[in-house]
């Protein structure tokens, strides 16, 4: 194994709030232990296209408050050709990256484990989405402050909705992970959440309504995961058939839940995380993805963090069922 | 004319922040100044339905800083029919109700005015609409926190636009008035906004995309106001059609926009026109609407406050145009 | 032991923001659980004279997103002394209360562990504080949002540091514990912390403004935690002095961290310690504090978490050492 | 008079949020207009230093939503001497720039007239300042965002208040005008200000806690001006020795409320006033404020725009009176 000189950092996938302060810290931290830093731009699209440029600490200055990606970011097809990473792969070697700092989620990190097998090299993972659908650690960077958007959404939407007398069903991200629905739902004081963890019939709906009744509020939130098929507006209009007698109306968040200034708790996850990352460097780690466990920095290998079964606490629908009444 | 004795207070038509500052302003400049006062729930509705109680200074205590309003609110069916108004009326004798001021936008006011024609009544207005479509005053109660919240959208949205270098249309409410659109597309740094005072053509999106470009952003915001037919998914489906090398997103903000703590603006404009309904009582005014204009407090008559014809600085557009260069 | 029917509850010491929600679970859980509820107002001094209401469903609706107490705190004197603690103890059996669930931080805890052990009581403690200073919780109610007011108030100061190219001592609450100052410094991008946990000499704050020079940012800010004998004042006046070649400025956030609409972080943790609390009281646990830790809810012994000695990780320092530069 | 070709702008006195926008404002309205700009840094100084760049329209890309000023500020000694005048109106000449274009506060524009009149040059004044104290413009850049923030800060101290029933005295900035204490006073429902347009003796300071405690809430805040002499710490004094039964508290707001993303308000007053400039210089205008009264763009003489009695409401004074019972 070649001594590693110069690491390489891109972002993948959608943006996260806290990428920055990422970005930030493996470049700092990169700088302060020796390493020379470059910004690959777009995603992988950016290494495939040389989109290259050497960072120096000033290109960070500034950034640990801002939402998305100075790097810019992308979902990259041509990646998911041999064709695509061969190109990637001659592009990292004639720029002299000798290992990789892959910033995003699920699939982003699927493609760092697949690349760093195929070309045998040191692929660092951190942990950049909002779904916080990673094995091994406890969150991942852009979790929190989505959470935070959510809830402040849902407390403006209660002002009308009880102003009202009116049932919401409030849609938010989250296709294949209840994290950001449940947790929101208990946060924000919602009257129920219907995640893709659980199933919800008709039954369930008329007891989340009676439950705002019951609290002789007359109005009721329920905030449901995006899905394809079965979304906030699958079961606005269930209950406006079920239960004519109620004024429902929607909220799909949509892009809102993505941007905005990072929480600290997602600037100080970055921050700890990417150092971990150069760490982990120097100590000849690969393939792995940086996380923190039980508030220790923790070293998951790139295979594990990419279970598709983060496990869901299924004492958080309890929890929210005794708070609403 | 009988000497004023009772204030009722009511807030109708759709929910506005800085609704509860003037419910608190009318009640204790009422207070302190010997009336008495009762709060009149769900609006017009509530009135029909004497679904009324007497307030007290405590009643309002704590309300300054809340959205929504704790009368609650509603566009009455029954108002609108002539055996509702008398009804209504009714109530307000069984009450002892002397003087109604109601907190509401065009519609609302458009009903206190025929109410206090028909039963020679007096009538206060304040107005509360996120919407300022009403002549006379230079804001309305809940516009400054409307355009704050949509500014604070925008700037999340950028972050993923310009991570991803896409086009967004976002669509905000206001759909018979750009005031919204203009304003939170100069105040957020949007590309363009697409009003219903003014025509957009194809020509002319391009043109707006083409500002993102020269700016070497990449990418391009476009404020559309609300409309029934040509809001921002029609906007979108023209641009992904005659321009398919753009990446086009649409947000539509909803009901985020409605609620949330009021600004500083509007809690001050709420609590001086509310002192000033009281006022305007006590100085034998009627059927007026209390507005602010030029920074002072000013009675314009219900049927000027209600003109469909507030007039949009045309201006502003060239403003817009010459700062998304 | 008797069966428990009913729970006390009370806040005391300092407020926090979460403190609200904390008092929502436990009497929503505890409705949903059979138990009857008690509200004591102003912390011990309210046992001592008796300011206890019961409490129903509707008490604690709308709260969860109001930072300070509902049930308002004090810090008692009179709950020192055993006469106060006899009064007390007279109150809850007159009151028929069976369990105390005391929310608070370190203080309170102690005072609720003696009362527990004097008069053989089931006395239940939440980590309601914004110092995070109890050990075998993973965090503390109010932490999380203060942190985050604190890094919105440095975020502001930036702004007037790089305008004005100063040098800004920031002081922060935790007087003896640094997680706010080492951890709001790290969020905030700061250069240093002086923390209880560490000294500084002259050599340290010379070096500290060289990293807000070498970043060519010319400006610098230090967060410290508050201190009776060296606080912000005290790190000015030492720089003013060794180095009067540099603009000093000092701002003492103060009262402002306090309060605040609780993160989505502090509401869940109240939520789900909250609930804790009535199942711990169901399954006979007594005089433990209820905590999270590793994302799971736990039971630590009063005794436990009022120890004085709760870990600080010193590879904060460094992860703030390496990202400053 | 020579044709105008190269216009300069600066930043002068304390940072304001909105100053960015307005920089931005100028800087693309005048390139859409033909002509060159020139960023001055360090207000004055920079001018005598000659510490100034060449402009494009990405200069100021991305500034809208940023607090301070990218042109960083200073107060100039060395400008109120005739010598630095003649070196920055040397320098002025040497970069080839006609027009002057100055945001700052009363001093800042005070200097811009002196110099202008010196000179025979084209200054336009911006109106740039916290205080709201410029004569001619209804508000001035930077006022509503920190009059937001003040608020923002004083709904947290109020949590602090009610929980522990104790009386704040809350010091704002606005040392010569009480516009903000006035009007944070109002917005956020405290019981009184203190301002130096007024004065304020021990049996006013009786009443003002009488408020408190009459609506049975046992707290009250308190705004009051920042004065070397008599602000919050000066009065918290005389009420401890006055009224020892209370537990009287202060928090000094400071360095908090300069920065911090300016409002929608500052910034579409910025982006009006900016094009304002612009178009001012094109119309041969000289030695004006550009200003928005009764939401028309206004130029008002310089010389008119720094009077020293901005005339303050004295009504507002009832208002708070009325509302605060």
């Amino acid at each position: 194994m070649t001594k590693i000189k110069t690491i390489g950092i891109l972002t993948s996938g959608g943006d996260a709030p806290g990428m920055n302060a990422a970005i930030r810290a493996v470049t700092r931290a990169g700088i302060c232990n020796g390493f020379n830093i470059k910004g690959i731009y777009r995603g992988y699209d950016g290494l495939i296209e040389d989109d290259i440029k050497p960072f120096t600490t000033e290109n960070v200055s500034g950034i640990i408050m801002q939402g998305g990606t100075i790097l810019k970011t992308a979902r990259s097809k041509a990646f998911m050709t041999q064709e695509g990473r061969d190109k990637a792969y001659e592009n990292l070697k004639k720029e002299q990256i000798d290992a990789l700092v892959v910033i995003g989620g699920n699939g982003s990190l699927t493609g760092a484990r697949q690349f760093a097998q195929d070309y045998d090299l040191c692929c660092i993972g951190l942990p950049g989405t909002i779904d916080n659908d990673l094995y091994g650690t406890d969150t991942t960077i852009g979790y929190d402050t989505t959470l935070n958007t959510i809830v402040d959404c849902v407390d403006r939407i209660r002002d009308t909705a009880q102003s009202h007398e009116r049932i919401f069903f409030v849609e938010v991200m989250g296709r294949d992970a209840g994290f950001l629905a449940q947790n929101s739902a208990i946060a924000s004081g919602a009257e129920a959440a219907i995640i893709p963890e659980d199933s919800t019939d008709v039954d369930q709906l008329a007891k989340f309504m009676e439950r705002g009744i019951r609290k002789s509020k007359k109005s009721c939130i329920v905030i449901v995961s995006e899905s394809p098929k079965c979304g906030a507006m699958y079961y606005a209009d269930r209950v406006r058939k079920e239960f004519p007698e109620y004024d429902v109306r929607v909220s799909i968040l949509g892009y809102v839940q993505r941007g905005g200034r990072p929480t600290a708790h997602d600037r100080i996850l970055a921050s700890r995380t990417g150092v971990g990352a150069v760490e982990a460097i120097l100590q000849g780690q690969r393939n792995i993805m940086v996380g923190i466990h039980n508030n220790e920095v923790v070293y998951v290998p790139l295979s594990e963090a990419i279970r598709s079964d983060k496990p869901f606490d299924r004492k958080l629908i309890e929890v929210l069922d005794e708070l609403s009444i």
